[in-house]
């Protein structure tokens, strides 16, 4: 099978990290092709910019998303993936929503733990698109500063693994580290804390394979079929051309 | 105080409407500024479309905010309500969720009608936004096919009446008028349906009103305190001024 | 438009420091009438002395409503709210669930804040009537004694102030400002709280002008449709006049 | 031990069928005394007869509680219970309450029959009071009209059968006869319905009991602690002798 | 009426404890007869272990239900408790859900204090059986080290009392004193907790008793019906007589 | 990995058609072991029995884990499921649990659709115990008799169809196609049915994978931590020795 991941950040190093680390949790029959968003934020820290970043989400799909039997966006908060799971036909995991359905088959109650503050609200809003509050115990941010967004994980290692004792003391059966940045650190320090660690982009991929597998067919109806052709206007040419329904058709010469 | 009505479709017919239905609202000394969108739909009934709207909501923010007291994003759903009310310091307010805040004080149980199946999915998760589900007796849609949006709320009236006096039998206190194309039509049907009916261009300038005239300070901490300045790649240049908290100085010559 | 001011509490000094801050959120085209109730508590500070004094709003009301377009029942903690409702036509807006669906438009959490332990399970069971648990982060209530209910908001400012702050501090997004007695607080402490407080009376008296500038019908069908006329025994004339629907008759020489 | 009986409608007649089916549920051990309003309604069927319903029995149980180990306020929708509970240090059951606590041991699910649609609402505030939204399937009413409501539970036993049967069908696991009136119709037509019928007298009855019989202590603390003295204002005297701690005094010449 | 109490632990000593504390609180009319589990664990302490117990108070109830009105499953937690409900008729108690039912009639919130940590999960998920969610404050346990089950609250007195006196100053109305091995306790400390103290086995005693008297039919319908006769393997004589509905029938020569 | 696949039925022509089923949904490197209950019933149809099932479900367990990865319980209703989590450290997976979880990731409301309606009351339990009420758009069961279990996804396919084809009508975005007898029909029936069809068996193995794939520690803290040693009285050898934490040690003379 053929999965997309889709960073909608505008990190490539991000993007490298996470390929890389993907290699761990993919089955011999399954093959990656990583993106990278060619506009936007190096790191999505708000809803505003959430909101920024699942419209260019959606611009990209319609571009790479053809040969894919399903696509990851990679970051947690999930930018853009109602729109894109109704949009598209593929299959569309989000990694926030991923690790917390995972979490949910290894406890009862899950907490968050992040590397910045800021974050907080967006993850917040995450949980509760998923429907899942009564499972959180709640979202925990590191407060020490870092210098660079590619090496938090190290930067704040302690604390963080320090936050994630806390939780499991506090109620936690599992603790997801969120943040495409944390990317890898559940493996590194899993003997630190008591209770699985779960990591995002790895339980995002098992549920894209899950899903794969399982054989399902395209829905022609409910919230997820896709919408009926619809003109636009200001919109890239690819994702216009899907909205109108003449993404089988070639492109004319003003470049739709 | 100055509030500005922006219109997230592309449809400046549909602007005109409102913001004429608005007059009756205003209280004397309310002013009212009405855009529509640059780009985008002519109507957006998808939540890939509202994703997409949502963006652009704040890029036409970001242009236009400056000396107003509150805005309106006026399509039910609210598209980029919460991404807005981040970024911005003025209230900014929904037509969905004022709406059926403003129910909540007429009854115990609102319902929604609305004039096409398609808009559901994407009503629904405006009534899971505002976390009011347990408030909400339910979206109906009109099932007759129609000849123009603008003119949809004349093209079904008898459907729609049929729709909430059923509603108002199946035990919804209020019944919201979901949609921008269904502007004006309250009054104009209300001696026919037992409840009240809900306007939500109304309800969403009452709210605003309200809102100004209490007179709070923009929060400096909490979910929807404004981000700190952050680089942007791609995006327009007000909104990227913004983000970049450049919004007061001198556009360069590159016409940032 | 003409609002009612109906303080159900027993002291006309409240009811005069509230018809003063009232002004400043009035629009230019509103009247106020401000009462006091005529029997019942000084302050009422329980469930049993709502439960009274929610008799004591129906019959008020059923003397003095005719003639104006909403009434305000000036005690955080709603008495008699839901029933007044029922049985009048005019728009009847509870302080306590005005301030927090006010609070619902600007933060995902609002706490509350008020002057004694005595009032918070009063109060909760007003978060509870209005179904927003879900966005209450807690009731904090001020420690400190205090010689006047008249002065609290004086005497305990320090102590609410820094109740506030922590509030914010804890995930509040909004303040409410609890109870009669700190009507005007809010203005006066504003710059020394991070986050937007809320003063009751000014939601309540917002949201009254919202719904009579809605311009919407009295139910005659749902839960809040006048009841049709019963006899009762041992009422107050008006409102025994009221129930048994003889209101626009001439009182009979025994005074009903 | 000695149990109240409070009929909080004007009704003797209801009163003495009251007094009569409870013979058959109390333990050899058991006493009761049976009252009837002096004031108020002769059958309470709004939340706002119910408001003042509530008001007079806090008026009764000052003037007739003492004595007492619990006394059952003999209404669905548990006029006053609340503030009763507060208020007194007796145990005070609701018949709505009491009916639902004891359905949750019987099944997963149950339904509320009543005999006029005009309850239906104050019997879903009930239900919200008691939180056990989740475990009701609804309220059904008779539509049939009838002459007397002393007369009601043989005028409509079919068609309330006849709904009882449907609930169950549909997925109740329990039906509760809701209404003073239907007081002794489980045990008539308990063989008609497949499921057992809830007489919420009978259960008010058995739920006192069990209380009176676990022997715990009145709080001093907690939610429904005893409220401190306060004076009060037109409060009928046997009130405002308990709201101001004087209730073990001799009354003084005014009759206080 | 006749009450089968039924212990699913192993431990004799503490089936003697309970059928003395017993006596207190139950009517003159009620006959108690108290069983203890033949095979399991001396004392359940787990979700697995609560999996086997509730196998085993099946068959314990096949073999000795016949002839009573009701029982009691007397571990809190409630081994057992929906499948035995479902599968015989008499009534059945759980001492967890009847503690929780009862203190949702003395307060608001509840909490649980019990003696200790590893019982936490298992009395949460029965909190969430009875979904009782919203009532429950917390589970407190006690951390003190204890040489004996049997002597357990005697030994953590203190402790227990200092949780319970916490839980009261935290926000409960009511303290439920779980576990079995906490029986009788409540009487002796409750002059050191301002809230009222509930004792499981008192309350599952007078939930049954009231139950019994109520008069309730077995029901024919809904999720509690017995399920038809069905044929099985490896199951002890009484239990297999039962499930396929021989348990009139004299045991054939095998023992069946 | 190696993944043990465990029917709590007895029925091995059952187990057969799941293990055939199987090989569709793994990834090249997963190798599965299917295993039939020794004592039970047939076909688990009542809480009551899944009670006994769950208890057959350890005794297997902990007669065959050693060396698998993951276990899969086979029946949708997930007979010891949560006791089987926390007694063992490998994965284990309920059916109903995952078919839900991964509808999560389809849709916004999933249906179920089942052969019988007596497994109804059991299966709501298994969506309560995944707390997704909220997601679950209702459980319908097809009325049609039929001769055997192990044809009746043949004998009942149409009305199965209907009731998936209704359930898409009414608001479902996918449909679980719950009952290990249903294993396969999915695939079978997919063209008939505009969304997507679960099959619960695919899905528990999709989870699974994913679970060991992300190559998580088992929990030392948590609710799903391993007991600690206890001793038993009654139980089979292999779940004795396990609870008793010997479970590496040589069995003595006596079996154990």
């Amino acid at each position: 099978m053929k999965i997309l991941l889709l960073n909608p950040n505008t990190s490539e190093a991000m993007t490298a990290r996470m390929a890389q680390a993907a290699a761990a949790v993919l089955a011999p029959d399954t093959r990656l092709t990583a993106l990278t968003a060619a506009r936007g934020l190096p790191y999505i820290a708000s809803r505003a910019e959430a909101q920024l970043a699942g419209a260019a989400v959606l611009e990209t799909l319609a571009e790479h998303q053809a040969g894919h039997d399903a696509a990851v966006i990679a970051a947690f908060g999930d930018p853009g993936l109602v729109a894109a799971r109704e949009l598209f036909d593929l299959h569309v995991v989000g990694m926030a929503e991923a690790a917390m359905l995972t979490a949910c088959m290894l406890g009862q109650r899950f907490s968050i733990v992040t590397f910045s503050r800021k974050l907080v609200p967006w993850y917040e809003d995450a949980v509760h698109q998923a429907r899942l509050q009564d499972r959180c115990g709640g979202i925990q941010a590191a407060e020490g500063a870092f210098r660079s967004v590619s090496e938090v994980q190290h930067e704040l290692e302690a604390e963080i693994v320090s936050l994630a004792v806390r939780a499991a003391a506090n109620g936690a059966d599992t603790v997801i580290l969120a943040g495409a940045p944390l990317t890898g650190l559940a493996a590194r320090i899993r003997a630190a804390v008591p209770v699985p660690l779960i990591d995002p982009l790895a339980a995002a991929l098992g549920q894209a394979q899950a899903l794969v597998r399982m054989g399902v067919r395209a829905p022609e109806a409910g919230r997820f079929a896709r919408p009926g052709p619809k003109s636009a206007t200001g919109l890239p040419p690819a994702l216009a051309a899907w909205i109108e329904h003449r993404e089988g058709e070639e492109p004319d010469e003003a470049g739709r």
